[in-house]
């Protein structure tokens, strides 16, 4: 069971981190990520951290690293479910989630992404 | 981390089950997800096994009773996500998931919950 899954809703990958990720298993996932998200058409990527109770330098660049691969994919990223000590422990070390989005919530998380969607939608139907 | 993170999306849960589960963690997510049913009104709970390997009798019970739990709170459960492996392994140990429904995946899941929900909502309009 290392294989973190990604779960699909509408246009959105949902993917819940709740073991604790080796370097194989964060590879895996970066694959598996993109993979699907050009498999499915996806316009986004949530990331829950809910279960994540310690974010060090190495799961802040893979959270970048995901973010920058769907954006190059046409995907937008957004991590939702961060806990309070984690928020602290990240300011504390001077690490910022660079070109990651945060959100409160899966549910905000959600309607973020629908939001920075909607000029996309405007454009194309022009 | 050996807490299942439950997730709300509108009036669904989500759990998505990806460690083996222990006597204590079965009882500490029944729990969490028993207070979250309560806590936000949700009227369904969609428990994700993309990543479970194995079903045995002891998965199986517990989905069944986190399944008669929810009903007790006014939720429908639904399994999304099951391995075509363990549906062979579940039909040829004679296993059924008592009142558990299935579906294919998240959203599938989440199509067959509003489906469910629907008959309620036009009694309660009446």
């Amino acid at each position: 069971m290392d294989r973190v899954p990604v779960l699909k809703l509408g246009d959105i990958l949902i993917v819940s981190i709740q073991i604790d990720l080796q370097d194989q298993s964060v590879l895996a996932l970066q694959e598996d990520l993109a993979d699907k998200v050009v498999a499915t058409g996806a316009r986004g990527v949530i990331i829950d951290i809910t279960a994540v109770e310690i974010v060090d330098s190495f799961i802040g660049r893979m959270l970048a690293t995901i973010a920058a691969i769907s954006r190059m994919l046409d995907a937008e990223t957004v991590v939702v479910g961060m806990r309070p000590a984690v928020a602290i422990t990240l300011v504390e070390l001077g690490l910022s989630l660079g070109g990651v989005r945060t959100a409160l919530n899966l549910e905000k998380g959600v309607a973020l992404l629908k939001h920075l969607e909607a000029p996309r939608i405007t454009t194309a139907a022009r």
